[in-house]
């Protein structure tokens, strides 16, 4: 939960003069979110988000997201629009960080994924990856697979007060996932953090997709392996092949995996897998107490790559 | 910032069942907030707040605080109106806690206190006092003259590691208010807490009051000590006292200080400080390491405290 920044209502009202959306009604923070502050705001032209970036977005990579998302809302994709001011510009300042304002949308992320989530979310996925194709600026992946052994490192020396022997299973499956790491897959812009919590629904229809601040340049058969990752595992880290079929099958409705694509889901789910047990890993050691946000158990994703680890091609994925 | 308890879309979809305001549309957490967890959440038949009450608030006095709402409202104080369900009972269960709809209220409540802010403030505080009038049933202050001493107790051997001499300053000051603490004052229903964020804004004009789960009965003029209290003060500790002129002209525009209630002002004042400090340095040295919460500095209300201590009379306060 999210207000790093607070904004007063002075600035707020300021700030609104930049732009043609009227005048405020409504202001409050938003508990969800864990990377920048967020508000609602309700203006006198309608409803909207206001994000203020906090440190861990790099200011040069915010035009590209903001483009992104503008690309995306034109071709369909329903995603926050950013709002541009009277200059043109969406991306401005307010209270000493970067800010933009996007639209709001409509729907609730589902806390219990029903398998009836699954295919949408892959239809929404396939979506989102055709409608990038054109979008010509690339960024890349600064989660990517060079860069988790270094990740790793810098957790290296606390790693094991976690849980013993934990550096040494993930040194023995990142090597591992890094030589077998597939070259030569189909590559687009990926949103690369599509988790539950990213994606609205209302009345059991998919709404749209929100935060796009990991959308990245990459594998975009990796973006499917974090979505199995993310939408296809039970509450005790059995994963549910039923839901996994329903989200590979309404992905492939849209756009074809080819059979090297295929073939990699495995490797690419423990990549996945290790990518947000490392950043988890990090955030655990590195959250000072007394921080706001709660931090989210690392190993939950432990157990997810071991059951990538026994998978042996596409089939345990339900293809 | 506060959400403690989250609130699945299932059960909120099971929930929304009971009432006859549709279905939901969006739903996000509210970073603000202290005590309870709080919502948007915007239903096909417009907007509300969810509130789920958290273990600070006594469930037997939650009919109590929404009957007060619902009776302020039908008088005219503009404040969030509780939505009854379908069998009449605003009052209900939801993820293992109780829970209320209300109305949303649009405003913005005010970052930095103008002067223009606290005759509004007077006017609205002076309306609920009449408007409670004629709610026949009471509820004692649990956070008033009598429960202070017992909460410094609480505080007693870890005071004065905040700050040197706390503890015997703090009960030379308790002893002297309690000993003029004044008897035979009008009393009432008041809101006991309404600093800046519980009051809204919308273009300069107040647009309602929220967050009544400090109301209770207890002398009216010290809800105008709290209020001096709230408003009144710059970020350096200095009192404006042509903001507590217009704050008190606003209030007797509606209502007329008796003499006695003018008289009394320095010590309901201190009363107030003592108040908050008390509660501010009990949250301090008993919020764990790691909670949600930002601690508030109780020391600010030391401040204040010496403020009132150098009043002599209401002339003090600009009557």
């Amino acid at each position: 939960m999210a207000v790093y920044t607070d904004v007063t209502d002075d600035a707020l009202a300021a700030f609104l003069t930049d732009y043609d959306i009227g005048t405020m009604v409504a202001f409050r923070g938003i508990a969800e979110g864990v990377e920048n502050s967020n508000f609602s705001l309700r203006t006198t032209a309608g409803d909207f988000i206001l994000t203020l970036y906090e440190k861990r977005v790099d200011p040069n990579d915010l035009p590209w997201f903001l483009g992104l998302m503008e690309h995306l809302a034109q071709r369909g994709v329903v995603c926050p629009q950013p709002v541009r001011g009277r200059d043109g510009s969406a991306l401005r300042h307010l209270a000493g960080k970067h800010a933009a304002i996007t639209t709001f949308l409509p729907g609730v992320w589902p806390r219990r994924v029903r398998q009836s989530h699954c295919g949408p979310v892959g239809i929404a996925l396939a979506r989102l990856h055709l409608a990038g194709a054109d979008y010509a600026p690339t960024r890349a992946n600064a989660l990517g697979p060079s860069n988790w052994m270094p990740l790793l490192d810098k957790c290296r020396i606390q790693a094991d007060a976690l849980e013993a022997g934990l550096v040494q299973e993930l040194d023995a499956a990142l090597a591992a996932i890094l030589a077998s790491w597939p070259a030569g897959l189909p590559t687009g812009h990926i949103h690369a953090d599509m988790f539950p919590d990213n994606v609205f629904f209302l009345d059991d229809t998919l709404s749209g997709l929100i935060d796009f601040y990991f959308a990245s340049t990459d594998l975009l058969a990796y973006d499917v392996a974090i979505c199995l990752n993310a939408w296809c595992f039970e509450a005790d880290f059995s994963f549910n092949v039923t839901k996994s079929r329903a989200l590979l099958a309404g992905y492939q409705s849209v756009r074809a995996l080819s059979r090297q694509e295929q073939a990699a889901l495995p490797v690419l789910c423990q990549g996945a897998a290790i990518r947000f047990l490392l950043t988890r890993l990090y955030d655990w050691l590195n959250t000072p107490a007394g921080a706001l946000v709660t931090r989210k158990n690392p190993l939950e994703y432990l157990r997810r790559l071991r059951f990538h680890n026994s998978a042996t091609d596409g089939r345990a994925y339900g293809l």
